[in-house]
């Protein structure tokens, strides 16, 4: 695969404002798997982003939703028999739709049968895979350097997108480091899930993996710490998040994002 | 059906004041069998609107929940197999207790088994169908026009509440247009479910459900346009529809709401 | 069962805020069997006061979640046939795992299979049992005395804590009455089941049962109490509840609680 000398990390900010733009003039349909905790809030990040969540897990619908979907999140949190089998139905439409997709393998390294899943969701190629250290440690049995990251990555033929103090995201070739976010971010639930949402909806805007997943973690990135400054604590941080993202410009985002 | 001349659409703003204070004075349990990104929003707008919600789904206990209710809400978002065996036995109890009910028959534009079943559910006479021009196209074949709204109304022996930049009531013979609410609304995820919950505890205050779906598409859209002058995105927007809605009282009701 | 003099009502305030430390400090994570309408805000409640939820239901997968975790809610809210087979599971791996939990029977006055479902856990004898006066009268088939809840707590070897205008507290033994809260905290859907979950978050780092219940009972009272004076109304609540809690510091806290 050939990468523009336009991709580099350098004009990354850039690329996330237009990515945005196209977001809210084309606002796609992004399909959601995703666990019951996150479901509400991960549906309002979409709104605020300018995308439209739809949600489904039934065994006779969920096919032809995903068909038609932009993008499609597969969120491994709260995984019962139906979202296992709603999975597997909608991993089989991408491939029939064309359908970028995420995972987000989320406490595979809690549970052995979940982890079991991951690696076999991965082998059908998600464009990209946001998950944070422990479950890329789970994934990778390896300490989540840079190097084992962009080894991963390669070799699995997808995009990594790890959560941290700084994030990482690397496609085998090209690699970010993305210095915003805030610390609240960890402290309301389903945050996490909600940017894998949001990396799946910038995949239904941009075909190139690695600039959809790092221009997601430095949309949402800023879009905490502006909303950080504005919050009493996680409960009026979470409303202001979504306040923010719903915000946000061009010109903003390119001044406060922060990509090495 | 004959309807005395204090229900026509010149005094619903008197008639949704007053129906918002027997709403608060008598705190009626309004059972909800609604899916998973709506169920916290729909029980706090119950809640902030005075009534009580309850919202099971398991086989042995639905029907006492519905029988004892004051009213019932079907909502077809992320339909499965448990909520299609919930709904069929909550509408069979509905008949047994003389619940009034509500279907909101949400994305059957995207889904032909939910259009199906849609179809099959207004067969045993909801009181109230509450959706979107989308929503009301699929069912009746037919443009969402003021005509093809009154004939379906008429012919399904139900009332239409029709949402959109202005909303639609109509129950075959009476007709309203309700300007009020704001593009917020569209930007929060579950509100024209939660919309269509308030509808259920109207009708558990009200036996006409012309009146009934005409006062709480009033009340939600007031509380919606006062709301979006308090917030600052869709995420305090949230919030503050909430609040308001706990807020509100018949006088500013009355001057706000505007029904034609 | 032998308890110091340090455990009486008096220096019940203190003990809390060195709980609420404690809690902090050690971000035991606490499993929830919860139901849909209150998973999201739940697991906010609870990152909020410094523990962190977990909230599978998956019977491949709950066991060990549970033996591993540090406490344990099972909360009756939208009981289903999984819920019911991973809190049976649940509660084995609790006895593996020592791992103390509390019981929310939701709802059991409104339906009698669930009222022998809780019968039958309570035989599994939780640490404690957070609920209401008709829950209570609906296990006990008495009103809720000081008298009748002593009884019930030393028959049935639990710690009761009754939620009410004044929030109760008995192991059968020891006795306190918590005169903290605020009417908003009943306009807040899972409010009570939040509560029971912070139960669990103490029981998590305190093994004497009465002390952790009343202890979080108090927390949360206070919490209540300090988010309505910066609230609108249930709205804005919700999320001040939350960002006090997080804020809520050790002299607040005693300087405010009210435990007699």
């Amino acid at each position: 695969m050939h990468h523009s000398g336009a991709a580099t990390r350098d004009n990354m900010p850039q690329i996330a404002a237009a990515l945005l733009d196209r977001l809210r003039a084309r606002s796609p349909r992004v399909h959601c798997i995703t666990n019951a905790v996150a479901q509400n809030f991960t549906a309002n990040v979409l709104l605020a982003a300018g995308a439209v969540p739809s949600m489904t897990l039934s065994a006779e619908e969920i096919g032809s939703f995903v068909a038609d979907a932009k993008a499609l999140l597969v969120n491994l949190g709260t995984l019962d028999r139906e979202r296992r089998e709603a999975t597997a139905m909608a991993v089989e439409a991408t491939t029939r739709g064309s359908v970028p997709w995420v995972l987000d393998p989320v406490f595979i390294d809690r549970s052995s049968p979940r982890a079991a899943f991951a690696r076999a969701l991965i082998a059908s190629i998600p464009k990209a895979v946001r998950l944070n250290a422990a479950e890329f440690s789970t994934l990778a049995a390896s300490e989540p350097t840079r190097e084992a990251l962009s080894a991963y990555a390669r070799d699995k033929k997808t995009v990594l997108g790890l959560s941290g103090a700084t994030d990482w995201v690397s496609d085998g070739e090209r690699f970010a480091a993305i210095a915003n976010g805030h610390a609240l971010m960890a402290k309301v639930t389903a945050m996490g899930c909600a940017a894998s949402a949001l990396v799946a909806a910038c995949l239904a805007v941009e075909p190139d993996g690695w600039r959809a997943t790092t221009a997601a973690l430095v949309i949402i990135g800023v879009a905490g710490e502006l909303a950080a400054e504005k919050a009493a604590g996680p409960g009026s941080f979470a409303a202001a998040i979504i306040d923010t993202l719903y915000n946000l410009d061009g010109p903003t985002l390119i001044a406060r994002a922060k990509v090495n």
